[in-house]
């Protein structure tokens, strides 16, 4: 038999088209005092601050002492602790759900409730991350991709469908927006369909006190919502949940294969994000501090020129259009000591490359006034994404 | 517009069905002592003991005060500290591969691998973990499911393919049996295909010094062969990683959807596995005793005439049959204060439930007697799966 080529040879390929676009990603890894020694993160996804907070680093060493480093098996068998069933309590308590399931995080979170609650058909907004897209493929049901936050294309999509589940981030991943939870709800109840909305960047940001979008367009504990979310985010920590009536945990328990068959979460991050919560619970002003250094950030965009949205949560981001310009751009705000998220194709649509800045509620004046000079410096050697544009018209 | 029924009734209907046919599932959380406190864990996968080891919890603590409590973000964006890259360096040099990338989960690390790989077809054992199968489902290409260990079958499903992946379980998570790696690798190079071996069980316990069953079967580091695995059994943590050759990390880094789209491991699990790969570098007795154990357990039940298996790594399956004697058969051993798994469909094919033990390299004289007594007790008040079989098939 004849040895057949490399079969290495067709990823080598690939990498050299990924190159050629553009669209290599390279592992910075950063140093311990990063943040602390003067770079200035608007990248990470810590909207609180809390990642470095004592009280969560207390939260996450006492769960070692008492537990161990691992949850040593599946949640079914013996990865369920005392501080994962705690920490269960809490979060319905917190988003005011009847019931929760911690998952090892969001995106098998995501994953498991769209498989499990086996749909006749998904009805999925464009803009959904890609952890619900993939949970859209997983549960091997016809998928309806509606345009961005559609009520009325979502309502077509329902007409005459069974078991249907409708399914949205409440605040997009990288626009920042609200999704129009009241009027989908509204739809999803006439139709007799099921409404889950991951609550992954609205927990702890949107809402009074934090207690997510749902909870702010007055859905929670209605027996149709369900909603996701993850602690890796405000809660700094790792790990995600399914919140629902206890008819929807039940199906998650018996059912969900990423519940089932997955080590639970380790006792570090339950720890650290049960701490999290009692923070949230006693600085419910973190929130909206949170929310009002987004609408900080998206002014001193606005301010120059640069095309951004009005962000509803903590995510700010500044379009640049090109994939090689958007890189250089967060280049220029690293020259400034500025880091910053740089989102690209397949992450955002073709042509739509984007700086994602995201407000932390600690952030100050002086740090501000930083992010104003390191933005004008994208705007002078780059300039705003409609002058780019109109420009690649006229050539 | 008249409103339908009400959307949970179909879960509640199901779950009711499921109760019927005794496969409901309860989560029953563990108390800080519990396994200090006389109860003998034969069900977690904590098979070298160390998810309780100071050095781990060090480990882990360590990492939490020089780190904080999450990573922050996606590993590309603010989620990879120097802990997540040490520990990659640290996972191939002991697993003896290129390359590896870490994940959030080992379950997250299988769906990227087979996605991220785009394959032209999948060729995947009938015993694969639910997340390898997840992967095939996601993947979107063909999928072959070959029978258990049937190296010929692989072989006539990889004629013509091309860019094909062959994926197997190491060591097999309810059987735990070992793959035929060194016969599959043979096929799989003479058609130039790639080979995934998820060494989840194998990693800490196969091989000499626990480097897994690639590496005890002369393949790592082949160009062709690719390993998953998962920091939550043998490594007490939480977490996953693909390790193979640097293009198969760099299509992973820019492509794997599960990696790029999720936010990194937390530094308190970075911490604890890296911290228990010190460990089996300075102990690599540890494996073999883990090893030892289970032969040990598999003889107790053998010789109590209860189906089991040669043991090839720490997992040790007795079958019961039905699904309501498996659980009978749980308790019993409960009344010993053994707690094993019971492991019933979906997990297992129907007919074939079983209590799965797993072996831990600590187990001492007095435990395997406590063993004894509580295998004599399901030997004596459910009887052999053979005799039932029999029984079953006279009436
Ligand atoms: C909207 C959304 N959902 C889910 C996830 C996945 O959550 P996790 O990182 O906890 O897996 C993310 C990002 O990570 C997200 O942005
Ligand atoms: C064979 C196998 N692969 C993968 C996994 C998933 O690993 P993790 O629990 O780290 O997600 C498991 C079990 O959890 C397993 O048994």
């Amino acid at each position: 038999m004849i040895r057949r080529v490399d079969p290495l040879e067709r990823l080598t390929a690939a990498t050299r088209e990924r190159t050629a676009a553009g669209l290599r990603r390279t592992l910075r890894p950063r140093e311990p005092g990063h943040f602390q020694s003067g770079t200035l993160d608007l990248a990470s996804n810590d909207y609180l601050g809390l990642s470095r907070d004592p009280r969560l680093a207390e939260g996450a060493i006492e769960a070692v002492r008492t537990w161990g480093t691992g949850s040593t098996g599946s949640r079914l068998v013996t990865g369920t602790t005392g501080l994962h069933t705690a920490l269960e309590a809490r979060l319905a308590e917190f988003t005011c759900m009847p019931d929760a399931l911690v998952f090892s995080s969001g995106y098998l979170a995501n994953l498991g409730v769209l498989t499990a609650l086996r749909p006749g058909l998904i009805v999925s907004d464009q803009g959904n991350h890609a952890s619900l897209i993939d949970g859209c493929r997983l549960a091997r049901c016809p998928v309806v991709v509606t345009p961005h936050r559609d009520v009325a294309a979502v309502d077509a999509a329902l007409d005459g469908a069974r078991d249907a589940v409708v399914v949205t981030d409440a605040v997009f991943s990288v626009d920042g927006d609200l999704a129009p939870l009241r009027e989908l709800h509204a739809v999803v109840r006439s139709r007799g369909a099921l409404l889950v909305i991951d609550e992954a960047h609205a927990l702890g940001v949107v809402g009074p006190g934090g207690r997510g979008a749902a909870y702010a367009a007055g859905l929670a504990g209605e027996p149709d919502v369900i909603l996701t979310v993850t602690l890796s985010k405000s809660l700094a920590s790792q790990g995600g949940a399914v919140l629902g009536a206890p008819q929807v945990i039940e199906t998650m328990v018996d059912t969900a294969r990423s519940f089932v068959f997955d080590t639970g979460l380790a006792p570090a991050s339950a720890g650290a994000a049960a701490a999290a919560l009692d923070v949230l619970a006693a600085e419910p002003a973190l929130a909206e501090r949170a929310r009002d250094r987004a609408r900080r950030l998206a002014g001193i965009a606005d301010a120059l020129g640069l095309e951004t949205t009005s962000p509803a949560a903590a995510v700010v981001p500044v379009i640049i259009g090109d994939p090689h310009d958007a890189v250089r751009a967060a280049e220029i705000c690293s020259g400034y000591d500025v880091r910053v998220g740089c989102f690209r194709p397949p992450s955002v649509p073709y042509g739509r490359a984007c700086l994602r800045l995201t407000a932390r509620a600690s952030l100050d004046e002086a740090e501000l006034t930083t992010v104003t000079r390191a933005l004008t410096g994208v705007k002078e050697q780059i300039g705003p994404y409609s002058a780019r544009n109109a420009e690649a018209t006229r050539r």
